[in-house]
């Protein structure tokens, strides 16, 4: 799909999400580095007449921590614009009664802290990166296995992303290594859940048809998006691929070189007179 | 399947493959444990008319190292009756002229001394326990991902083990995590490939329907077996579950309580004179 035809169609929009590592900023040593002209592009966002959140699946820490470093790196974004999964898997957890096992990073356990972890009886597993040993994974293995019937949840189903040159592996990779070794399947919780989207366009009080996602994940974003009836526009930073633009199932509704030239084609025809067509 | 059933059709083999970790030992702290009355049960099928065989998917040591353990445990086994992945890795990693990023356990390492392992265009997985590290995992990810088309061996396909008291996760896991990650299909070598299967019956140079597979091992050891055209009985030692006997695709010919009863009833009917039926 041409570039002007989604940013026609992005003319009745009332609302934006934006993903936020590889859209944002890259992830790297310290606080990563911001992607150049997407400060900008969130500045010029928050300014137009279109309402805007942000939709993480990041789970390495809290999102205080998380918008801190956001913040550090010149955006104006604050923690009740930011959804996460672990809040919404502490909701669901206290909703159903359930004591979890967390295979978490550390830096996620504050997010966690009202929450009752003794006796478990469900795992939740996050992006715990180093802390996924395999003491730790055969912890949460035999945790599962001894429940009559195991239940687990995910904090988000990513392959990979990308950090400093290299790609690193994502918390679903180890789901689907505790899935075949349990022979379950996981709870998603993150994108591209449609409940979790579906809690952001509550919050905006918006429609899907209203709101656009951007994203550099073309199966999480883009996809998960365009499941809820979102469109979905994919940019070619962070882990996006030059496959992706020949994905067997997901078709982008466009796709653009970063998130400031997104926005650019967002905003050029909210100014303008609609013309006939 | 009675237990009489198997036992009555045995009398036409020729020979018996036995799986080694749950049904000959449980591994464990050192060297593991014999299971009662399975030194004895290898000893009379050696004294019997059969040819015997030992096909393990152990990948944690060289076929020498895990050989010397059973000696010590008691057994008389010698090398030459053992089949292993890592051997049939070799030669087949010799016969295509590839090149291996090995993630293995140390004690395989020996294994692998006469294959060029610079510059890798394949990855090969072995049961590496606590060599299965976020980092390990994530190197052989990143070796995956630079190659234009993404080889991955697995010296098995195993969800887990028993060690001790508790289960352990097994290379299947990580082979599952891996090709999530890449997008890729491993090629499993060792239990139930069948090309492994046909590598020890033609060193005993016996057809399938004359030979029998013990296992604790209802997927990989029977069925695999099966897939192969041999008869297939699992023990309920090592690993097997209760839940093994109402499997949704594979059915043992027989299930019997470790490998001393199974000797018992695979041998009592070949000194008895055939009935009639």
């Amino acid at each position: 799909m041409a570039a002007a035809e989604w940013s026609r169609r992005s003319q009745s929009l009332k609302g934006v999400i934006l993903d936020m590592c590889g859209v944002l900023y890259d992830s790297g040593a310290g606080d990563g580095v911001a992607i150049p002209g997407s400060v900008e592009a969130v500045q010029r966002l928050k300014q137009s007449d279109l309402q805007l959140r942000f939709c993480t699946n990041e789970t390495q820490a809290s999102r205080e921590t998380f918008v801190a470093k956001l913040n550090r790196l010149g955006f104006d974004i604050s923690v009740d614009e930011v959804f996460s999964p672990a809040p919404a898997a502490v909701a669901l957890l206290k909703e159903r009664g359930l004591r979890p096992h967390l295979l978490v990073h550390h830096g996620l356990l504050p997010e966690f802290e009202s929450v009752e972890q003794k006796d478990p009886n469900c795992v939740v597993l996050g992006d715990a990166a180093e802390f996924f040993s395999y003491q730790n994974l055969n912890q949460a293995f035999r945790v599962l296995m001894g429940l009559e019937a195991p239940l687990l949840f995910s904090l988000g189903q990513g392959r990979y992303y990308k950090e400093g040159d290299g790609l690193n592996l994502d918390v679903g990779v180890y789901m689907k290594a505790l899935e075949f070794a349990c022979d379950v399947k996981a709870e998603v919780i993150g994108k591209p859940s449609s409940m979790f989207f579906h809690s952001v366009l509550r919050d905006m009080g918006l429609q899907p048809h209203e709101v656009l996602m951007i994203g550099d994940d073309l199966v999480n974003d883009v996809g998960g998006a365009q499941s809820c009836g979102m469109m979905g526009v994919q940019v070619r930073t962070g882990k996006y691929r030059q496959s992706d633009e020949s994905h067997a199932s997901v078709r982008a509704d466009g796709t653009e070189a970063d998130l400031r030239r997104a926005v650019d084609l967002l905003l050029v025809h909210r100014d303008a007179p609609r013309t006939s067509s």
